[in-house]
């Protein structure tokens, strides 16, 4: 941030009166323009013994397989973003069973939060930022292909959950590494 | 936002290619200025039967009663949040027991998350965003008093999980109406 969005003029970065953290501050009209993490929502879509991953056709990560979901925007719940995320991004209609994981990851100021999701029926497509979709039984799980230790994390507990008491708590953890090539987990 | 905060440039509010929202656009440079909901974090202090609670020395709702919560800041995780709002409100060291209510405010672009939490001791104090805390048993609740809708509904939902079955299962839930002046509820 060089300038400030209200005014035009440029901005310093110290930390303003009463505060304790550094914020970008017009040097003309004094607008504070503070910055905050966002939310990225999504689902575990279930299909019988199957989950739903879709594989990215956009960067980060192209060609590697992920959950749907994606950032929250204004004016929506979490709920409706994970469930609009999912039909964008894999043509899938869903019914939400609970919150699942809420998943910090500090290092890039996000929060991932994943539902579980009962797909309806055996339909399902790519949208335009998958490029292809498919149903995997747990032995058929791509581990070393997936796009973010998000997904890695909620199928990983998921299916343990799914063997052991199918009470499907919800989890709140911290994602804290920083995503190195070909170490998904 | 009247100008672009790389370059300076007016912004125009429009649909970007590819998407289906608009956005501020600017119209030198191109760079696409989103902007997400942002997450406030808290707690619900607890010692023995009795809730800590603050009251708003700050505006919004000055001199009501709240949970200690506010914005989330980049780098932190939501139980880094949640305990630093806490200390910061109320003076109070506590142990956090787990997420507890999951509450979008759409028409805000705020998504509200309370974690349960066992108070170590009984210090307390009221830091500078508070003119007083104080320990409420249910009967004791200044409901009428209370500065948002999602205090007053986890609150609700605390005691009567508290009376029932004590399992204390994490709520996701909308709370879709602007408060109205004496409506917390």
């Amino acid at each position: 941030m060089h300038y400030c969005s209200s005014c035009g003029s440029s901005v310093e970065f110290r930390i303003p009166e009463g505060d304790d953290r550094q914020r970008h501050i017009c040097s003309s009209c004094g607008t504070i323009h503070y910055s905050n993490p966002r939310i990225v929502a999504g689902t575990i879509p279930v299909r019988e013994d199957r989950v739903l991953l879709c594989r990215r056709a956009i960067e980060p990560r192209y060609g590697f397989w992920t959950l749907p979901a994606g950032f929250m925007e204004n004016t929506e719940t979490t709920t409706e973003a994970a469930l609009r995320e999912t039909l964008e991004e894999a043509c899938v209609h869903v019914e939400l069973e609970g919150l699942y994981t809420v998943l910090n990851v500090p290092h890039i100021d996000q929060v991932h939060m994943y539902f579980r999701a009962r797909m309806i029926n055996e339909e399902f497509g790519a949208g335009e930022e998958s490029l292809e979709t498919a149903l995997f039984r747990e032995s058929e799980i791509p581990w070393k292909e997936l796009a973010f230790p998000t997904v890695s994390e909620t199928l990983t507990r998921y299916f343990q959950d799914r063997a052991n008491n199918q009470r499907f708590e919800v989890t709140v953890d911290d994602i804290r590494q920083p995503l190195k090539p070909g170490a998904n987990r």
